[in-house]
């Protein structure tokens, strides 16, 4: 066990992880109320956001630990940490600085089924100036 | 292609399905704008939804469709359907009936971490009467 998991394995109790050892973990602007991103967690991320209060996640596919906001900036402060009923979802209620989503929208879920996905709302940010030209 | 389907096949574009062919649905109710339960959807699933307006899932446990609130009469009325940046997740905005949980509670996140997950909130019904002691 990492030093950064220490006396906080209580909070894995109830917690069933899936057969990659991962959770899904639903983030909500605590303030807007919108719902932001979904992205998973192993124990090691867990553990590092209920100490730092840093929302940290597992990257399915770079494999690896990951600082939501390490690259952009953009980090969420957790002011609360939900179970569900069968104990295989997170809710995390955050504080989002400047937004979530990676493409400059300040939710991952910008495109709303009307006959295509249409983007809505407005981009907050420049991905292009936080992330690089990324391809 | 069951007749349910037919003629809905363009929501299916831009949309990941994972290896089970499914893919997870992070439901809130629209007016309270609490998150309320994550279910998964395959393509049958998703048609229904769109086509009906009441939210049908795919039950991983017991390997079938599922219109939500069959058994417990707790209906979602499907408002809005995003996709996230990824495609690799929806997000329902609906009017719950009564409650989401079966456990009773109004959302499937009704524990919170508090050193220890604590259930909040108060039981909006009593799951024996509704459901039967089914163990």
């Amino acid at each position: 066990m990492s030093d950064s998991s220490a006396g906080s394995d209580a909070i894995f109790e109830g917690i069933k992880w899936d057969g990659q050892g991962l959770i899904p973990v639903v983030v909500q602007d605590e303030k807007a109320g919108d719902v932001v991103m979904v992205a998973y967690m192993n124990k090691e991320a867990l553990a590092l956001t209920q100490e730092t209060k840093r929302a940290h996640y597992y990257s399915r596919s770079r494999k690896k630990l990951w600082l939501k906001g390490e690259t952009s900036g953009h980090f969420q402060v957790v002011k609360s940490i939900f179970l569900d009923c069968d104990g295989d979802t997170l809710l995390l209620k955050v504080d989002q600085t400047t937004a979530a989503c990676h493409t400059g929208y300040w939710s991952c879920f910008y495109r709303m089924w009307d006959n295509t996905w249409k983007p809505v709302g407005e981009k907050v940010f420049d991905e292009h100036a936080v992330y690089g030209d990324r391809t």
